[in-house]
């Protein structure tokens, strides 16, 4: 993968308004935010997205989003929030080193969510789990 | 909290279209997908909002969330996608058990994301970053 402007985070040769740094994970504040708190956690573990992280950081990751978003909530005053993580710039990603955004919701303030359903037939649904287990 | 049908699905007592289990972690295909191959991700542990669940069931449902959207993307030919949690009503959380969406972004089919951000100014980003690494 290319180098990004979080590998340089990662080093320090960029600043960051850091929140949190272990081992494996850094948590920052995001610096174009949709709202006060907008938080990012990345893996130090340079992966351009989600399938392509190990399951170690991953797991990493997973287990400091709760006590950091607690933290995010408390700072700021919010009740609820979004966890987001956008995989291909089909996807709305920009930076390709994964990050998950934590994004309070104050209001209107936050992130915007477009939401048009489906229903799921049960045949097809039986039919695609199956394919989805089976290319695990 | 109160039971909600992620439980009773964990238990069986209502069926699903399972993709994955293992000692802590349940995934499945959402019945009202955006795009097919959405895919839900949850905690067995039952937990309201993301800020509630325990650093253990955190770590195991982010140590398998890359092998799950692997094999989504692999099973529906999705090259970009989302990963979405939301928490609280108001941020759009429509069933009261922390779950991560998967969601393929195939064309126009999948998450719709409403982005308007600013800008983080140096000062208030350092008061706040260092207000919510105390909060931690």
């Amino acid at each position: 993968m290319a180098e990004t402007i979080f590998a340089k985070i990662i080093r320090g040769e960029i600043p960051c308004h850091k929140v949190y740094e272990d081992a494996h994970v850094l948590g920052f504040l995001d610096i174009f935010p949709l709202v006060t708190g907008h938080t990012l956690v990345i893996p130090k573990e340079p992966a351009e997205t989600l399938d392509a992280l190990s399951d170690e950081s991953a797991a990493a990751v997973g287990r400091v989003m709760p006590r950091i978003a607690r933290a995010v909530m408390k700072a700021t005053g919010a009740s609820a929030y979004n966890v987001l993580q956008n995989n291909g710039s089909a996807a709305h990603q920009a930076v390709m080193h994964v990050h998950f955004h934590i994004i309070p919701k104050l209001g209107e303030a936050g992130l915007g969510i477009g939401w048009k359903a489906g229903k799921l037939e049960n045949a097809a649904g039986a039919e695609l789990a199956k394919k989805i287990a089976g290319a695990m």
